[in-house]
């Protein structure tokens, strides 16, 4: 399947603003690859298909996690915000015939990161997290940062999206947790101090 | 060893200002305790011994994380604010002479938590956060709602904690956000809301 034909079928799979939230990432990503030398192509690609299930039913999500080995299951014990990110890496595989490990590990992750995530993995959960489009609290901070360093603006991200579920009294998925406390080891092992921002 | 003797013991560990707090801490254990219908002797005595080895040296307290099974070693990897409280419990066993696994259990959890806190551990917790010597953002929202439903506080207060280390960049002991998250998942089980505090 070529470019112009997947990005045909993404946009079938969502309404406008998340299809122009879709290429706002896939750009970005491409940016920040670039700046930190991971592969373009690969960073375009997650970008494109990381919400391709954002708008599928609860109940088929469901179905592909309980029928998927590789996805954990507690997974559904969360909010659901949290499902389509392994969920689209699933069918990107199946139905959209992508292999590329890497590019599929983004997509995977790009919600929920991990511990030990991979360059790529950074760029396209970061990208998702300043795309131009998005426009909340603290955003302009971690734009900021990411043209900077790219674990300082991923431990300001994750350390905003922590907190603010934190304050809403909303459960955090354990992984969330571990790849915050993961990029502040690493840069703790650096010798770098954790930002503050600005 | 008797009440005045055990009081003396701690007060020697530590400088007046966290004596006036551990003694703040025993007696709105006794008050919980009381409201929520948990043993107040028990509440006392964990109160009184919570922080017996707050001011221990760091050499000291590494050795007994060392030297203990029951204390996971992971700890040393996470901020030593973390780990007087199970040395705490290790000490009021060994050297206080203090048996009941009920305390034990509330001055080893008073600081990080853990998924299935006991009443006494719960109660113990919250008094360390809110006794009266206690002045922090957030603090009368937390005590406001312990006077009325004791989970909802705890995740209150506990979201606070989270928050203001990811607000840091700081890191969040695993243990501390699976305690948040049970009881997020305890109070939706009970069919209730989590609330937005007042």
């Amino acid at each position: 399947m070529d470019r112009e034909e997947l990005l045909k079928r993404v946009q079938e799979q969502m309404p406008e603003h998340r299809f122009t939230h879709t290429q706002g990432v896939a750009s970005t990503a491409v940016r920040l690859a670039n700046q930190y030398g991971a592969n373009e192509d690969d960073a375009e690609l997650a970008g494109i298909l990381h919400d391709y299930c954002k708008y599928w039913n609860k109940e088929k999500m469901q179905e592909i996690i309980e029928q998927t080995n590789s996805i954990p299951k507690d997974l559904l014990l969360f909010d659901k915000e949290l499902w389509h990110a392994p969920v689209a890496a699933c069918v990107a595989e199946k139905e959209l015939g992508i292999y590329n490990p890497d590019v599929l590990s983004a997509i995977r992750f790009h919600t929920s990161g991990r511990t030990g995530m991979s360059l790529l993995e950074k760029i396209v959960w970061l990208s998702d997290y300043i795309e131009p489009g998005r426009i909340f609290p603290g955003v302009e901070e971690v734009r900021l940062l990411a043209e900077q360093n790219l674990d300082q603006a991923l431990i300001k991200a994750f350390g905003n999206t922590i907190s603010f579920l934190a304050k809403q009294g909303k459960k955090i998925y354990p992984l969330t947790l571990e790849a915050y406390n993961d990029l502040v080891q690493q840069v703790k092992l650096k010798g770098e101090e954790v930002s503050d921002g600005f």
